[in-house]
C-alpha cells in the first residue's frame, strides 16, 4: 500500500462527502509582503494598519483573495489534483476579515457530481469553507471541476446538480467589514476621489496598464497558497503536455486583474462575494495581463449607510489592451485573448 | 469622465503645489524578509533585533534603503507616470529611524519646472517628505524628472530652478540613529574591524562581488515598493519600445550596489543623507552588476563621539568587473557600462 | 591593505581556530512566508501556529532547514568562498526549536584538514554551531570543503581528518521538540494517517511531484540565507566557468527534496538529525527535482513516548522521476541524474 497521495478521481467523490483538509496555515505579515510583491496592490484598507484601524478594523485585513487563494489551495490534494480543468466559482462569500496571526483551515463537501458523455471524466461540484482555529468562517464558495476517472469502464452515478445562484443577494454582503467610520476615509490616500454615488450600472472601465509574468512569480504565489497542482510546477512533464509549458494557476489571474483594477477603482476596497468566475483561457509566463471592468449592478446593503455594493464584470486579457473592452465574438464566443471572466461584488464606502 | 488615472504631465504641475499620494503603507518583518531575498544585504544593525538593541535601538530598523523606495514609489503615480527619464537626487535626509510596524505615506511639493529647448518636454523639480501615521517626518529628498508635455504647443512656463545644496552638512546628519553604546559594536558580528578612522579621503574600494538580476527579481521589488511605473512591467509594451525589454527600477541598482558594498564597507551601517545621484545608464534583466566606492570626504558629526560620517561616490556598473575603478572616460563622460554615480553620507562607529 | 574580504584559502585554516562569523540574523514570519513561498512546504507544525501551540510549541517553530540554512549561510565568507566544492555533512544535531524573533549568529571550528594529492586544494573540516542571542544552541554540524591554495607551493600541513558519526545516536534526539500533546496531532490537519509504526526499514517512498527552478528563485533563497557565494549569483563569470550557468546552492535542493517529501512522509514533522549528506551532482535552473525517500532504520527515543525516529535517505534527482527509485549504478557510482544523496533522523508521532 502506497503512503504517497495520489488525490481522487472522480469515482472517489460521494454526494454529502465532508473532507478536512490539510495543512493549516497561520496567515502573516509575511504573506502580506509577499502579496505586495507578487501583484503590486494599493487598496488602502489591505496596505496600512493606521488607515484600517481609523475605520473601525482591528488592523489591516489581508486581501480578500490572499484568503481565497490558502483556502482554495488547501482543497486542491483532495478535491483537484486529476482535475482536467477548473471549470467555475460561484456562490462565494466573505465572512468575517482575516487577520495577520489567524490560523486558516478549509471543509469541503461533495454537493454534486455528473459524469461527462465521454465516459472518461465527470463534473463534481463542492462547497468548500475556510475557517480560523476559533471556528470562524471566514469564506465559503462553491467550485466545480472536471476531474478524470480512475476507470471509465465504471458505470456512471445519477447526476446531481446543485442549484447555483446566479448572483449572492446584497443583503448577505459586508460581513467581513465592520461598520465603517466615514469620516476616517481619507481620498488621497486612498488614491481616488471616485465613491459609490459616483459609478453607474453599465459604466466601463479600462485599467490601462499591463504587467507580464514570470515562471518565478506565479510559482512562488502558488506555493505560498500551498497549492500542490502538479501542472503549475513541472516543465519536465509538462513541457511534453498539452500546453508545452507550466500552466499558471488561475488564481494568480484574478490576483493580478484585481490589482490592475485600483486604477479606476481604487476605492472599492473589499471582495465581499464572488458571484461566478471562469478561467476562459490559459496562462502562460511572459504573457502580458490586461484588464477592464463593468459596473454590472449597484446596490445598497440593507443597514449600512457607509457602504454600497458594486456588481462587477472584472475581464482581464493576454497580450492585449482593453480600451475596446474585449469580451465575445459575435456569435458568444469569448475572444482568443480573453482569460478571465468574473463576477463578483465589491463594496465602496459612500 | 474618465475614473483611470493617466498621470500628470508638464503642464499639471504648479510651482508651490503639494500632492498628499497614495496609498499609506505599514512597513513589516515581511518587508525585510523580503529586501534581504532581493538584495543579500548583510548589514548587522538592520539584519539583527539583537544587535540593534544593544546599541540603543527600538529594536532592528529597517534598510534606509527601503524607507527610500516605498516613500519613492508613492509619488510616482501623480509624479513620474510619464516620464521620460528620472534626472537626478539631491538633499536626501534620512531624519528618523523606520521600524516594522510603522505607516508611510507621502506629500510632495513642486518646487521648480523648466521646460526644454525641444518643446516636447519639460523638468519638474520635486521636494517629497516621507512621514509615520503619527506624523513624524522619516525623509525628504528632492528628485527632478523629464516629464513629457501634454500638448507641445502649449506655452512654456517662465523657468523656476530651486538651487539645491551640492552636499548635506554634517551637522544634519544623524538624527535616524539613535546615541550609540559603542560597547556593544562587536566587530566580528558586524563583519568588518575597520572602523571609521580607517578610512581616508580618495580612498577607493572595488566590492569585487557581482550580482546578475532576473525579471522575476527587479519586479517583485518594484511592486513591493507600490512603484507603478510602466517601463518596469509590461513587456507587451516596452518589448516594442525605445530599449526592447523592460527597463529595471533605478533604486533596485541602488540597493544592489549598496548590498554589494558590505564587502569592503560593512560597518558603514546608515544613510544618513544622499547628496546626488544619477542612472547614468538603464539597467536589463540578464545583466550583471557590480560596484566599488571612493571616500569622498570624512567628517565628524557636532556632538556626536560615536560616529563619523563617511561622504561616499557609490558607483554601479553592468557587466564590468571594478577593479579598475570604471567611471569617466578622457572627455568627462561616463563610460558605457556604468549605470549609477551616487554620492551620500554613511556613518561609520569610532 | 584592502578592506575586501577575498575569503579564506587552504593555508589560512588551522586546527583548533575559532571564527566568530557575522552577521547576526533576526529571523521573522516573514522569512517563514518566503520559505513557503520557495518550496511550497506543507508540515502542519511549521505552518500553523495554532496545530503547533495544541502539542506543547510556543508557536510554529521555524522549518529546520530554514534554521541550516541561516547558520550555514554565515559561516560561508569565512569557510567557503573560495571553496571548489562542499563535500558533505555529518553529525548534524537540532538542540532546541527556533522561532520567529530568534536571532540566530555562527561560530566555527577547524578541525580537520588535509592537503590533496594535486597540491592546489586541500580539505578543511569545520564543525558550526549556531545560536541564539540568548546563548541557546540550536544546530550544529559538520561540514568538509574543498577548498584552494592560496600558493601551490606552500608546504602540505600534517593531515588531521576527524573522526565523524556514520549517524547519530537516537538517544541524541528529539532536544528540539517538546514532549507533545500526543491527542492533540489531528491526522487529517497534518495530511496523513501513517505514523510511526506504519513505516519499515527497508521501506521505499516515491513522492511522486517535480517542481522546476528558476534563476530567480534560487537566487531569492540564497540571498535570504545571506550566503555569499558567488558562484550562485554572477552569470557574467559563471557563464564563463565549469558549467556555463550559475551552480545552485545546494541547500535549496535539499529543502526542495524535504517539501516534495510531505507527500508520503507528512507526519515526519521534524528533522532531528543529520547523519549525512552528499550534493552528487550540481543542479541548474531550468531544471526539475524530483525525491525519493528510503527508511534505512527506525529507533524509539529514550524516555519518549510520544513520537518515534525514522532513519531516511532521502535522493533527489533532475529531470528524471524517482518511481524507479534511482541511486547508483552496477559499479556504485551514482547515477548522472542523482543529485543529492542525504541521510537524516525525522521524528513522527506514535
Amino acid at each position: 500500500m502506497t503512503k504517497t497521495t495520489s488525490g481522487n478521481f472522480f469515482e472517489d467523490f460521494e454526494i454529502g462527502q465532508v473532507i478536512r483538509h490539510a495543512t493549516p496555515r497561520t496567515v502573516t505579515t509575511g504573506d502580506v509582503a509577499l502579496y505586495t510583491a507578487l501583484y503590486g496592490s494599493r487598496f488602502a484598507v489591505q496596505s496600512s494598519d493606521a488607515f484600517a484601524e481609523g475605520l473601525g478594523y482591528d488592523r489591516a485585513p489581508i486581501d480578500d483573495l490572499l484568503t481565497f487563494h490558502i483556502v482554495f489551495g488547501k482543497t486542491v490534494p483532495d478535491i483537484s489534483l486529476n482535475a482536467v480543468a477548473n471549470l467555475g466559482y460561484a456562490g462565494g462569500r466573505f465572512l468575517s476579515p482575516v487577520y495577520p496571526g489567524d490560523t486558516l483551515s478549509a471543509v469541503s463537501e461533495i454537493i454534486g457530481k455528473k459524469e461527462n458523455s465521454n465516459g472518461k471524466t465527470g463534473v463534481v461540484y463542492v462547497r468548500s469553507t475556510g475557517y480560523t482555529a476559533e471556528g470562524t468562517e471566514v469564506l465559503d464558495y462553491v467550485r466545480w471541476v472536471m476531474v478524470r476517472k480512475r476507470d471509465e469502464t465504471s458505470p456512471a452515478p445519477i447526476p446531481v446538480v446543485p442549484e447555483l445562484p446566479e448572483s449572492l443577494d446584497p443583503i448577505s454582503l459586508g460581513n467581513a467589514v465592520p461598520l465603517l467610520n466615514q469620516s476616517a476615509w481619507d481620498d488621497d490616500l486612498a488614491g481616488s476621489h471616485f465613491r459609490f454615488s459616483d459609478y453607474a450600472k453599465g459604466e466601463k472601465i479600462d485599467h490601462v496598464d499591463g504587467m507580464t509574468v514570470e515562471e518565478a512569480e506565479h510559482q512562488l504565489a502558488t506555493r505560498l497558497y500551498q497549492n500542490t497542482a502538479k501542472v503549475h510546477f513541472n516543465q519536465h512533464t509538462e513541457g511534453q503536455g498539452r500546453f508545452g509549458a507550466r500552466l499558471i494557476y488561475g488564481g494568480h489571474v484574478i490576483s493580478l486583474a484585481r490589482a490592475l483594477s485600483y486604477n479606476g477603482l481604487a476605492n472599492a476596497f473589499h471582495i465581499a462575494a464572488i458571484n461566478g468566475g471562469r478561467h476562459v483561457a490559459p496562462l502562460f509566463a511572459g504573457d502580458t495581463v490586461y484588464a477592464w471592468s463593468e459596473v454590472l449592478d449597484t446596490a445598497e446593503i440593507e443597514g449600512r449607510r457607509d457602504v454600497g455594493a458594486l456588481r462587477l464584470r472584472l475581464v482581464a486579457t493576454k497580450n492585449r489592451p482593453c480600451a475596446g473592452f474585449p469580451l465575445k465574438d459575435t456569435e458568444g464566443k469569448y475572444q482568443p485573448d480573453v482569460i478571465l471572466d468574473f463576477d463578483y461584488w465589491a463594496l465602496m464606502p459612500k
